[in-house]
C-alpha cells in the first residue's frame, strides 16, 4: 500500500505550453521560440515534447501528436510546427479540442486531434505581427499566439467557417511507422486499444505477436506492444527494431488477425 | 583581486531536481517526465545533467553518476533512469547519501554513491500510481517520487531491510571508459585523486601520460588529465580521443605506475 | 486586420540569459552551467540559443552570434563559450554592446558584436572563484559572471585599456558558410541587407540566385535567401543544401553581382 497520491495520470497543466516540432534538436529555432514564449507569457512552464517529429510530414505527425496530446490535461496549449509549406498559402490556425489548445499550420497536423475530440472549434489566425519573416512563422506568428492562449486570452482570429483544411480522407489509424525513438523502437499510427487482443502486425516481411513488455520475450525477439501513450510499437528485446527489422517512418505495419 | 564571491563551488541547490538518464536527446521521454515534475513540484528548477548516460548500462552509469553528483549541493534530488529491466523485477528505490536524494531502479545504479557516502539510507518505493505503464516508470513512478522528495516530503516507502540490490563485487574505481563526450574525450571510471601523480593509463595499446590540460601538450598528442569533475579522462589535443585512439564505452583503461 | 499586438519584434528580455556554445547537445556541460545560473540568478529565464556553434571556431561563431544577438532585447546577457584555448592565456572578458551584455573568452568571439555596435565597452574579468577547473571555465568562471550581470550587478573586473584581443583584420561580412542547420540549410557570414537585390552567390561551383522563400522555387532548385535573422542562407527547396551542393562550415560563398 502506498501513501495517498494523486497527479500522475491527470496532469492539470493549466497554462503549460508544450512544443511539438520538426525543428531538430540543434540550432537556434527552438530557443528563439522559447524566448518569445518566456517574454510574452512569463512564469508559464514550457515542455519540449518532440523537436524531432516526422520532418516535413504533417500526416505521420498528426497521428503521433494525437496519441501524445491526450496524456496532457485540459488547459494545455500545444505549439505545433511541422510546416513544409511555410511562406506558402496554408492557413495558420488555432484548434480547441476537449479543452486543449493547438496552434500551428492548417495542413492536416490537427486532423486526428479534431476527429477524436468530443468537442472541437477552430479559428483562422488573423494576428499581424509587426515583423513576420517568410521562413519562421513558429517564432513570429505561432509562438505569440500560443503565449496569448496560455495567458488565457481568446484566439486572435475568426471562427473557421469551412473546413477546407480538414483531411477527412485520412484513416482513423495509420498502419505505418510514424516515429522511431532513441532505442530504435518503431511507433505505428495504430492505437493499440483498437486492435484485437491477439492481433498480429506484419511489417518488413515479418509477422509480429503482441507482448506486454520487453521482459516477456527472449533477447533478440521482435514483437509489438502497447507503448506508454497507447500506440502499437514494434520492438526487439535487447536490440533495435529499426535496424534489426529494417523499419523507418513510412514503412507499412498492417494488422493481421 | 576579484570582488567578494561565493557560490560557484558550493551550489546550494535546495529543491533542485537533476535528471540522469539514457533516454537520449530526442523523443518525448524527457519532456513527459518534466511535465510531471513541473506539475507536481512547481517552481523547482530542473537540470538536464545527462540524457545520454551509458545506454542500458547501470554499471558504467554508476561511476559516472557518482563523479558528477558530488558537485551538487546537499538537498539536490537526482532522478536517475538507466533501467534495462523496466517492467521486470528490479526494485524501485530511494537512496539518501550525504543529504542528496536519488530515485530510480535498484540495479546497481546507486552502488558507488552509497559506497562513497559518509551516511546513507535507502527505501523500497511502495507508491502505487493510478496508472503505471509497463515501459515508462521514469514518468509514472520515479518522477512523482522525485517531485515529492524535492518538495521536502518523506520517501513514499519502507526502509530497506536487506541490501540484496547492492553490488559489493564492483570495484571502487572502474578501469574502463564510461563516457565519451561531444568532443571525443573519453572519461574513465577512475577518480584521478586516487592515482599517483605520475600514473600512466594504458588504453587501446597506448600508454598515456598525465597532463594538466590540453594546452600542455602539442597538437595531436594523446594524454590523460583530471577532468572538471575529478575523473581521469583521455583526450587528444586538437583531436578526438575516441576516433584517434579507438576508444568506446567499455574499453579497458588500466593504471600503469 | 488583427487585434492590437506588441511584443514579437521587441523582445524585452531584461535579465534573460542566452547560451551560445559549442558544447554539443549531449553530456553534462550545459546542464552544469545552468545549475550555476539557476543557483546564482534564481527566477531568471535561460534560453538555449546555440549549443552547436562552429566547434572550436571563434571566427565563424563571431558572425553567427552577431546576427542572432541583435534579435534579442536590450538587457539580455549572453553566455558565450567557443573556447579552444581554455586553460591557456586568452583573457576572460565582458563586453557591453548596445545595452546587451556578453561574457566569454577574448578570442575574437565578440569582434563583430563590438564592431557593429553604436556604443561598446569591455572589461577584463578578475573574478577569482574558489575552485577553477583547468578545462571548464564556462561553468566555473563565465557562468558566475553571467549570473551577476543578469542580476544587474556591475562586471567583476577592470575596464580594458588596450584592445589586444580585437580582430580588426577580420572582414565586416564573412563570405563563407558559418553554420549548417537541421534541415541542411547553409548560413553564410554575409548580412543579406548588405547585398544588392540581384546579387548572386557562388559556392561549391554553383552560382545561386536570390529567392524570397522556399515556395518561390521549384522542388530541387538551389537558391539563397535572407533568413529570419538577416543572414544570406543557401537552401534547396525540398532538399538539403549541405548534401546536394557539398557545403560545410568554411566553404567559400562569394558574392557575384
Amino acid at each position: 500500500m502506498g501513501p495517498r497520491f494523486r497527479g500522475d495520470d491527470s496532469i492539470r497543466a493549466v497554462g503549460m505550453i508544450v512544443l511539438f516540432t520538426d525543428f531538430g534538436l540543434q540550432g537556434p529555432y527552438t530557443g528563439q521560440m522559447k524566448a518569445v514564449l518566456q517574454q510574452m507569457a512569463p512564469g508559464i512552464s514550457i515542455i519540449d515534447l518532440f523537436a524531432d517529429a516526422p520532418a516535413g510530414n504533417p500526416k505521420a505527425s498528426a497521428y503521433l501528436l494525437a496519441a501524445y496530446a491526450q496524456w496532457f490535461a485540459a488547459g494545455t496549449t500545444f505549439l505545433c510546427v511541422v510546416d513544409p509549406g511555410v511562406g506558402g498559402t496554408r492557413p495558420p490556425v488555432v484548434v480547441e479540442a476537449d479543452e486543449r489548445w493547438y496552434v500551428g499550420p492548417g495542413n492536416g497536423l490537427f486532423e486526428l486531434i479534431a476527429r477524436h475530440a468530443a468537442k472541437t472549434r477552430s479559428w483562422d489566425i488573423d494576428l499581424q505581427p509587426q515583423r513576420l519573416s517568410a521562413s519562421f512563422h513558429g517564432r513570429d506568428l505561432f509562438a505569440p499566439v500560443a503565449a496569448m492562449l496560455a495567458r488565457g486570452e481568446p484566439p486572435p482570429g475568426r471562427p473557421r467557417k469551412d473546413d477546407a483544411d480538414r483531411r477527412r480522407d485520412w484513416p482513423d489509424d495509420l498502419a505505418e511507422i510514424v516515429y522511431v525513438d532513441h532505442f530504435g523502437n518503431a511507433m505505428t499510427g495504430l492505437r493499440a486499444a483498437t486492435l484485437a487482443p491477439n492481433a498480429k502486425l506484419a511489417a518488413a516481411g515479418r509477422v509480429l505477436e503482441r507482448a506486454r513488455t520487453f521482459g516477456d520475450r527472449p533477447p533478440g525477439a521482435a514483437f509489438w506492444y502497447e507503448n506508454s501513450n497507447g500506440l502499437a510499437e514494434i520492438a526487439v528485446n535487447g536490440g533495435r527494431a529499426d535496424r534489426d527489422l529494417g523499419l523507418a517512418i513510412g514503412t507499412p505495419a498492417e494488422i493481421v488477425v
